[in-house]
């Protein structure tokens, strides 16, 4: 539901288009272009363009007059030396870019990410849809009581019934107040015409949190990988989570040497303070070390033994 | 409305502190440090520090061991230059860091301002307050007919009284949905013992645009005046327009030098294209020149006129 | 003599190489893509990859499902407007990547544009080639009378020839120097085994400013656009501006309607601050003004009577 | 060295004038202010200004009014969490600004840190003085035999003579040949009234790349703690490296908790990645592992056991 026949209709006209080019070209992510992959209830993931490939990290990183490459595994051993070494400018000269639909609030939380260029529909200029999200009743759970900013137990199924009811509610109300207040035909003419309608830049501010927006999204691939490991991560929403898994499957189209180095050195890794290392090394010479002899904090020690726990 | 009695204490409290410092100090913005300009119904622009003053551009300017200048008007012709002919560096060595208030429509229209540090109350992991934006009567206006993102006439009274209930009705609404939702106490403690609860990071998805959300922010000197000349501009939405206006003020007494420059330099500016200088070259030499043989589309020659009429 | 026969050979190898794609492609830029364009005596600018077309920029603006395009003319229009209100975020859509070889001297003038992303051949890492710039005789001039930052009269052709001694014979020591210092045959064996030679990392503080070294440097088509604005400007030093005109085509090339709109409205603008637009006015109402009646300092208007002169 | 008398009567008349400020003050750093830190032969750190404190950080993270600070252990705990986790907004809210004097390939290694304000005295503009980076003896050695971009053994002392020598002669013929170009007494006249001099922007291209520059730097403090975690590295070229030591020094003084967290979080710190890890848990497990049954590369293991051992 989140693509609609014409929509469909133009995302096919383009992929049934190809022209020839002397670029460097990803036959699997070519097979994923324009197409809208799924993400929550309306939302989706669209790559729109994309520059560069596993190779020109390695024609960067060697300023090169030709691809810069050498056998696979070569080549495949120096991206995973720069991901080690928090080399980052090789991977900026890949540039990827999406079409996303997205709930507001995950907007609000994404945008944070700065080293990106953004187009975003205007509410301004154009009318929203009626287009809300509204949880899975399996995502829908208490306040964590551990976590301040996290999730605990999923609601029993009369209770998320019962949320879902609330927000679809509030949801729909203040959209056709909205309506209401635009007064607007599809035509532009005036629904009403003995009213005179209410600004779409004013209209707009009745809407609530979780109305879909769309935006064009564009980075390189180092920010990417930045936002990714903050965003495909345990500790992300939910709601955000989501988007970065569905971009993380196109990444691994996309540059696939790149992708492994990403998962094994940057998204699986753990980083341990120098008082943690101390105390490693003191494990592996067979030292019996607990949290009073540690000289770490209660927190600092949780936080260690779970890493070494998994 | 805007400032609790308890947080106005705790502003008075820094007010009253004063430390010796060897940094350059600018009085007139010392005077107004900390306390709140308010701004629409609930929200509010407030300085929290500030680095250099319009000395330390010139002395930026000229990489100087000492202060760097030499006489007030030599400087502020320095200044008027680097200004006129965009050498902006020097003016990034000042910088501002503002606690705002702010309705969520409004924030994600300045968000789009990235080259800026941002610090926003977490929804995920606080509970955000009962207030929202309800414009005054005399802003609320029907859509532009000649501009597609601007309003036109503003409505009549009974028109906006209705209006504005419609807005008051749904934002009292969802915010009371949300709390219903959250089901819990100041104290932390359920509300309804009978009833989990809903995550924070989920309840805050109900609420409208309008909702107040308050953040931390910090520029350099030429991203702020970059912004303030976006959105100090009479096409901007009067509802950041109004936050746009309360920080000029404050570079006013911050940067006195700064600010007439750009008002003169920026703020006032105009710009002609080449074929529109071509044409003022035509009329100044006494030749009367109308749209047809201006070369220019009909909406470069409207603008055209309206820039030298004014 | 800026490209040897076999970095020629893997240019050649690179062109002969076609693949198709589904992406947006642009035939002109295609016929240019990787392929050196000689700037000063040893450089060059070439493009390695691109993305987008002036489509692109339309399709952002419209965040639309398709190409987003309608006809030429429209297209065309929304561009010219979208340069001429400085809406940028569109123009950040399109993706442009350029292999440069520059003096080092003109990098340093060239890295202060931030918003890019760049890989430069480490002198830590490889030996520089014995390549350094000499002006051509026409280039050589004394310091100008009126700008402080400069050139004035071309230097007779006794004096450019003694000049272009000096500086050849000053590089060419450096250099010998510097290979002396390294002490590495081409294999890595140590020229002279009787000494141990100099760590890369300094015995390349010998080399002088006009050595050169070799980039990738990637931008978005906004920031392109603004560093040619400012680089292509007759303001600037010759040995910058050259790289901008060259790659001024390249922008002809690829994105020809943002390329036009960019002459008209950026490249060949002026801005008149508010006091010269209160001026000007007055002049077109028939007024006769000079310095003492406008208000302007000497400087203001000297340059405001060059604008209106040309 | 790097100091001349007048500059430091400049400097002293700064640091004698002091005014009060309701901003946050740090004793420590005032106590700094504006004096210079030598570093490496001619070359200085200067603190300018600064914006906010530890206190700061906490202030920005609770998005308070007042100072956010409650107790100092907890408000410790608070930066030493945010740093763990790599909440970086927060340290992002102070601001601190130097002036640097270093030669010019330090310079050019820096610059590619871009998240920070530079000015720079320009060479175009102004004529650099005489003074040029030669290494201390025990600074000059071979090339690395393991490490292609690093330094091994150092020079015996009469091969380090000789290399001085070398250095010496080419920066003082260069810059006689400079200032021969230039053709500039002191007050601008020329200094042979037969020739006409050659214009600064040309003339500069034949100075060496260990002259020294001067630049303001102004950063925020988490970009500045990520520029000191790269160059106070042990992996870092040693010139830049005593720059990054000074300025660790000052971030003491400034911010004694995040200097401690970063020092605890960041720069002692290590990362394991996702296979370094499985195989950390067998060791710890009791399992004695070796490359063969790790399934590392030799290089990843060569890393992963330098990191075990320290």
């Amino acid at each position: 539901m989140s693509i609609d026949p014409s929509q469909q209709a133009e995302i096919d006209a383009l992929r049934a288009h190809s022209t020839p080019t002397r670029r460097a070209t990803v036959p699997a992510l070519e097979e994923m272009l324009y197409q809208a992959i799924p993400v929550l209830d309306h939302g989706f993931v669209r790559v729109i363009d994309y520059m560069g490939d596993d190779g020109a990290v390695v024609q960067a990183a060697r300023v090169s007059y030709g691809r810069g490459t050498r056998k696979v595994s070569e080549d495949a051993g120096l991206i995973r030396y720069l991901m080690r070494h928090r080399h980052s400018t090789p991977f900026e000269m890949c540039e990827i870019k999406y079409h996303i639909k997205l709930p507001i609030f995950v907007a609000r939380q994404w945008i944070r990410h700065r080293t990106a260029n953004v187009n975003e529909i205007s509410a301004r200029y154009s009318i929203l849809d009626r287009e809300f999200y509204l949880p899975a009743p399996e995502q829908l759970a208490a306040q964590s009581s551990i976590n301040r900013q996290g999730r605990g137990e999923v609601l029993d199924d009369a209770e998320s019934a019962r949320v879902l009811d609330l927000l679809r509610a509030d949801a729909m109300q203040t959209y056709n107040t909205y309506v209401h207040l635009l007064n607007e035909n599809a035509d532009g003419t005036p629904a009403d015409p003995d009213r005179s309608g209410l600004a779409r830049e004013l209209a707009r501010m009745n809407l609530t949190l979780n109305t879909y927006t769309q935006w064009y999204w564009k980075t390189d691939l180092h920010n990417l990988l930045h936002f990714l490991s903050l965003r495909a991560d345990s500790h992300a929403q939910y709601e955000i989570r989501v988007y970065a898994e569905a971009m993380l499957k196109t990444v691994d189209a996309w540059v696939p040497a790149v992708a492994q180095a990403f998962r094994d050195h940057r998204l699986g890794a753990v980083t341990f303070s120098a008082p943690m290392l101390a105390i490693l090394r003191r494990m592996l010479a067979g030292e019996t070390v607990d949290q009073a002899a540690s000289g770490l904090s209660k927190r600092e020690w949780t936080e260690f033994q779970a890493t070494l726990k998994g």
